[in-house]
């Protein structure tokens, strides 16, 4: 066993150290964030920093780090308020992970990456037409966070646009049908297999799975 | 394809809605934390919203809801400013799963739900010795979020616990090897299979596969 302390962590390479820091947590939330500006340039960028931050209002947070591209990210939620979070598909994972590239202000990611917007009525952000589950969400709050210098943006879930097949009986979004995938560290892309869906966990009974998964135990 | 919209999803049944609007971002993040109060009272409980927030200096954000289970946490690590996040493995993931259980105080998680203690010198909180990649963490910043009444807590890295065959050559952790699990939604647990390993996004190069996840394309 290793242990890495404080005073190594500052020593190690600063390559390195990103890898590292980034991939402790294990696998993360990965989507595609969609803006727009008031001049209608749309911005497209891949994130995986969301995080659920309540279910009632429904919030979603994510952190938006100050480099340039994700500037254009950040003007825009601010200019109109809105922004769509979309999941990302192996038939195209390798295109969404091309958005993290440093494109000029003028381009949109959308047409560099070879992704389709798709608009809904009173809403102005695109999401993205291959994506299978869409979150259109409106900015409640903006946190900048002295610490590092990045801004933690909190948006309200007022859309959520997916396929009536991918909802399960009690409300969960099946993202293993869905082929959803997720990152862990800096780009490296994984799909998840079930291994079981547990029951509502309660002092003194064992523990015991429940569902369309009681058979995918591992 | 289904839009449900901000009133309606207000109008859905709170469990259904719970439900959907946890499972919307995908996969998270899945960790047993690990705290101890200032009278020696352990506490361990599995979270799925902590954040990457930053490498430099090494910070992860998390959310603790107002729930009395997940207060005692936020006393512990009010109270002695130190907290630790373990890995979840498939061996004993309900295990993990029981911790989310509302115990009485005077119980530890740890005991009940039976894991064992891993305490290095001088830092409070215990590991958890079943995991394979552990961190410990200084608090560094507590924001109540008014917005729904729950707090993020911004801590320092200050010691990462691991097996040295789980660090990459570039610093990446292997989550796949470790065995990492990942979690959607309130309660279906998965273990991901690694899809490619992309290198670093450049405007007008294609992306491509490095790494020993070349063989690995879906």
């Amino acid at each position: 066993m290793v242990n890495i302390k404080s005073e190594e962590i500052y020593q190690l390479e600063k390559q390195y150290r990103i890898s590292l820091i980034n991939s402790l947590i294990g696998y993360r939330s990965l989507n595609l964030l969609g803006t727009i500006s008031n001049d209608g340039i749309t911005n497209l960028c891949i994130i995986s920093s969301a995080f659920h931050l309540g279910a009632n209002p429904p919030l979603i947070g994510m952190v938006i780090r100050p480099e340039r591209e994700h500037n254009d990210t950040l003007t825009n939620i601010k200019e109109t308020g809105q922004y769509t979070l979309n999941n990302v598909l192996p038939e195209w994972y390798m295109q969404a992970h091309q958005t993290s590239a440093s494109y000029p202000s003028s381009v949109s990611e959308f047409d560099a990456c070879g992704f389709h917007k798709h608009y809904i009525r009173e809403f102005k952000p695109p999401f993205v037409k291959e994506s299978n589950i869409r979150i259109g969400l409106e900015l409640r709050e903006v946190i900048d966070m002295e610490i590092n210098g990045t801004t933690i943006v909190i948006g309200e879930i007022i859309h959520i646009l997916t396929e009536d097949n991918l909802i399960a009986e009690d409300g969960t979004l099946d993202h293993a049908k869905a082929k959803t995938m997720t990152v862990a560290g800096l780009d490296t892309y994984y799909l998840p297999q079930p291994v079981g869906q547990l029951s509502y966990a309660k002092p003194g009974i064992e523990p015991h799975l429940q569902g369309d998964h009681a058979n995918h135990q591992a």
